[in-house]
């Protein structure tokens, strides 16, 4: 494999070394099963102990017990929506918004069908969220207002902690759950002091690796458990816990929050000169993610007229890895249902790109990407059955 | 951390070096998502595509297909149980064992209180399955019959082939899920050409991590999914893939398959020297894993008159590592469910250690357990409360 320059790190990150290192005891030395009476279990029970302790102060919690582990960002989503819902019956009523991770609309989606009525609140063309829409739909019957902390598509962060103290004052039984998988580990969570009863965090997205997930449910918030069986995560969650994993990922947690001032200037600097560097350079270019306020990470660029598996492809023989839509909704060519919630014109939505940053990217990775992007879109874009409009856009911009 | 002779390899394993070895490149080598367009994300769908293989000759599947990830053998158990009565509801019916590990029976326990009728059906004083019990329990609304391949604590093998075809002559349309985790690289598990729809395995039984487990769905019978979401593993279980952990059970299955012959050899023997030892030497030892057939591995004897919690103190000072129940009820004093089924005396019930050895076990291992135990116990016994009824039982085997 050649060089590779990771755009893509809303998909997946590099697992750390120190993450890697910090696991490695517990594979083949300290193996035992947390519930085991003898030493070899205590070690363990003590580590994923710890471990809960990072992970309160990664959230900004109260209290560790108020952190669950699970297997991935899905399967807290799935704990937190389908374990409030079974808690109180009664509330058929549910909010969320038209640009969830596929991970929780699918939810939604299946939840209509046993007979729930669902709200999908929407954004506006910068991607920010409806919020006055969303509290006029609140109403007695809302079990639940299900909102993401920041879209994995745009970046755009959602003001979660006004809108759960909002909700609350409209109906207070209302459950507020956040995913916060794409803000963790780029923003502060600081749950503790707002209304949010649930927040989810997934470890691969901030260099943990694939299959550990965190769901935050405050103290006073009852849940059910999506996965039955034996005591562990205090009866929430069953399993023998992956105590590999909960080490890795608290030891990723604490990384990432050492690492949130580096991630508010230097990741954002090296973002913003991509996100200028290419809007300057490319005139069929446009700004999809204009939200005011947006995670430092990320930018989504429309490429108008081409095609966004194309430009992908072409990419991936410079070693650029970057993605359209989620990666979750790969292998449909669909358009992203983020950019069309947000009206991304339609000559802009087959051929928009999303480039995300992390720690590891580098000033000449972003230089290498703004050199030859120009190239691959004036490849694609002469090869366009759209000649006359992109005519069009190029004197419309004045540059002929 | 003095020495550890390891004997509770039912409750978790230690990971192989190998499974390390083959898992540590897709942490922060190939760490792209496997949904990913680009190389770094095809590197892994092709390492998940050659695991599934390999769990197919696993499970000694048909096909491939019928190979589902999960990040335990509870999730497995839930997706199983949960995904085939969402997908037929009119069915009520359930029949399940009386032993089953608590991550089933606590589903059944569950889907009592919201309606279904559930037979549990018991076993024989060696733990064996009263298979003419469930047979006649089988009738037209039976959705779903239930039933472990090995009992995690007493080793006994139920014969679940023979119950499939059996249970299928009675009623085509109920579907049989076994839960094959104790039998898991003890046994070939051999599915193909059977009735079985689901069987579920987990890998930290079998010297890969916590974490992961597989779920094998015959690909006539359908289910729905636990965890919904993204359109990982055919949409039947969303997250974004364990790729590091889906590589190791494989590369632990591999091995385990290869070790069988050792198992049912060397594993056995050692075993065997074990039981016999400890009955020999120990007056009020007790075998209560009488069954004719057993997994290789496990072994369970009751010490009369004495608690087991104190056994496992004093082995614990002497390093050695064993169970009483299961772990996962652990943190419980109640006696264990499943030598209560088998109508084991109260006066062994709370006295009744679990020993399981794995391919790590050693000869010396094993010399030194038998050296050591009669000392434990005879010192325990002497504090024991039941001083006339230790002394009967002394009189009635004519040691005094």
């Amino acid at each position: 494999m050649n060089k590779i320059i990771y755009l893509d790190n809303n998909a997946t990150t590099k697992v750390d070394e120190r993450v890697v290192e910090a696991m490695l005891p517990y594979f083949s030395q300290n193996y035992g099963n947390p519930s085991s009476m003898y030493e070899l279990g205590a070690i363990n029970q003590k580590a994923i102990k710890e471990a809960r302790e990072t992970m309160k102060e990664f959230f900004g919690a109260n209290n560790a017990k108020e952190i669950l582990f699970t297997a991935s960002g899905s399967e807290s989503a799935n704990t937190a929506i389908k374990g409030i819902l079974a808690a109180d019956r009664l509330k058929t009523h549910l909010i969320t918004t038209k640009v969830e991770h596929p991970c929780v609309l699918n939810v939604y989606k299946q939840l209509e069908k046993e007979g729930y009525n669902v709200t999908y609140i929407g954004v506006n063309a910068s991607g920010e969220l409806n919020t006055e829409e969303l509290y006029e739909a609140v109403n007695e019957k809302t079990a639940l207002v299900s909102c993401m902390y920041a879209n994995n598509e745009t970046g755009a962060i959602f003001p979660v902690k006004e809108i759960a103290e909002k909700v609350k004052s409209i109906n207070p039984k209302t459950k507020i759950f956040v995913d916060a998988v794409q803000a963790a580990g780029k923003i502060d969570l600081n749950v503790k002091d707002t209304q949010i009863d649930m927040m989810s965090v997934s470890g691969h997205k901030f260099h943990a690796p694939k299959g550990i997930g965190a769901l935050y449910v405050k103290s006073s918030t009852l849940i059910t458990p999506l996965i039955m069986g034996g005591h562990q995560e205090s009866g929430r969650r069953a399993g023998t816990e992956n105590v590999p994993y909960i080490v890795g990922m608290a030891k990723a947690a604490q990384l990432a929050k050492d690492n949130l001032g580096y991630e508010t200037t230097e990741i954002k600097r090296l973002r913003d000169k991509l996100e200028k560097g290419l809007l300057s350079k490319i005139y069929n270019a446009r700004l999809n993610s204009a939200a005011r306020i947006r995670v430092p990470n990320t930018t989504n660029i429309g490429f108008e007229y081409i095609e966004g598996e194309l430009i992908l492809l072409n990419m991936n023989d410079y070693g650029i890895c970057a993605s359209s839509g989620s990666a979750c909704t790969s292998g449909s060519l669909d358009p992203s249902h983020v950019l069309k919630a947000m009206g991304v014109p339609f000559t802009s939505l087959h051929g928009s790109i999303r480039f995300s940053l992390s720690r590891y990217t580098t000033e000449d990775e972003i230089d290498y990407t703004i050199s030859k992007m120009p190239a691959i879109i004036d490849k694609l874009t002469k090869i366009s059955p759209y000649q006359k409009e992109l005519q069009e856009l190029k004197e419309r911009k004045g540059i002929i």
